[in-house]
């Protein structure tokens, strides 16, 4: 019998993992459902990770990386289209790993290593979205005091972090689904560039306002 | 020996269920946790509630009480003063309540009960919000479209239904202490309202900015 390289079952282990959590949240997933849903033995699971937390740290290291890759696209925007496609790329993000912020006050409230990291994170996405906000009043296609600037990025990290909580509230049935997907992306990323358009001045405000129109008709109603 | 009316009881065991599930977290805080802060049996306080679930409704349903006494009081709101304290009455509320909060996802779905409820609660503070901006249109104090004002509604929600999550992420250790109330209650009442500033005509802009600095500056730093 051929055994699989440990490395490949470590990976399939942590897919299998980031989908269930998605679905039915972390503090409801054991690892041996997770044994059960992939086939294998808990022992086997139990060989690559032991401790759901070890797991957890796993997906949050992934999540991470992609998100300390992805914030720094901020420094290139420049349009509203560009602004757009930035804030869809990061709520996809956020939707492939959205246990985390589905559990998150419990998650930080067990787990040091997460405790840590998020709070980095969150200063992280803060900064990109008040270096994107900044680019745009230099292109004056928006206009805001520093201070506006400061509490407008706080918003959008608000709206970007607990968009798919709101959502989860309003529609705990489904809201978490893969079948949602589109759905709560869109909708995220429109909640969370909304907050500028207060500040656009009039030919930018309409050009967001027919983006974010075309894309509500691209949505199933 | 006097044995203190079941009455009593029950609602001594709910102050201090509160506080703990408040401090560490619901999912962090057995029933034999609450006894023994208590001083009581854990079969007592079995005797009062037969489950935490039970425990845990008993206080969402005085929370929910609470929630929609105040939400009617958007219907008199004229102006900002009125608007501040609006706001920080609800702010209060959530953080004496702030462990439904800080683990709602959680909670909801364990909770049955919860998961109907908190949607109703949540289209209440919508409907509510989307009042208080319309009767601020009205005096002329603020200037919104149909759309806009939706938008502003649902992001008020988001920033009073979060924003204490968003305090936790920064500061896990404090930002759930008794010690940190005061600042929890002013920055998040001050992050709502802050969300009305671009659509405020010039007088009450300053004015709402004055008032957010008085408050500002009575926090301790």
């Amino acid at each position: 019998m051929v055994k699989k390289a440990p490395r490949r079952t470590a990976e399939r282990i942590q897919t299998a993992a980031l989908q269930l959590f998605n679905r039915f949240g972390e503090p409801n997933v054991a690892t041996t459902l997770i044994a059960s849903d992939m086939g294998i033995s808990p022992g086997n699971l139990f060989y690559h990770y032991a401790s759901k937390e070890l797991l957890v740290n796993a997906l949050f290291d992934s999540y991470q990386a992609e998100m300390r890759d992805l914030l720094p696209a901020a420094a290139d925007v420049r349009d509203l289209e560009h602004s757009w496609f930035f804030m869809h790329s990061l709520f996809e993000l956020v939707w492939r790993y959205r246990f985390i912020y589905r559990d998150l006050n419990d998650l930080l409230s067990k787990n040091r290593h997460l405790e840590g990291q998020m709070k980095d994170i969150v200063a992280l996405k803060e900064a990109a979205f008040a270096q994107l906000l900044a680019h745009l009043h230099t292109a004056k296609l928006l206009q805001q005091t520093a201070t506006e600037r400061t509490h407008c990025a706080t918003h959008m990290v608000v709206m970007l972090t607990w968009w798919l909580s709101y959502e989860y509230v309003r529609n705990p049935r489904h809201a978490m689904e893969d079948a949602s997907a589109q759905h709560g992306v869109l909708h995220g990323a429109q909640q969370v560039l909304s907050l500028m358009l207060p500040y656009l001045a009039d030919t930018p405000k309409a050009q967001l306002q027919a983006l974010m129109q075309v894309y509500a008709d691209a949505l199933p109603a």
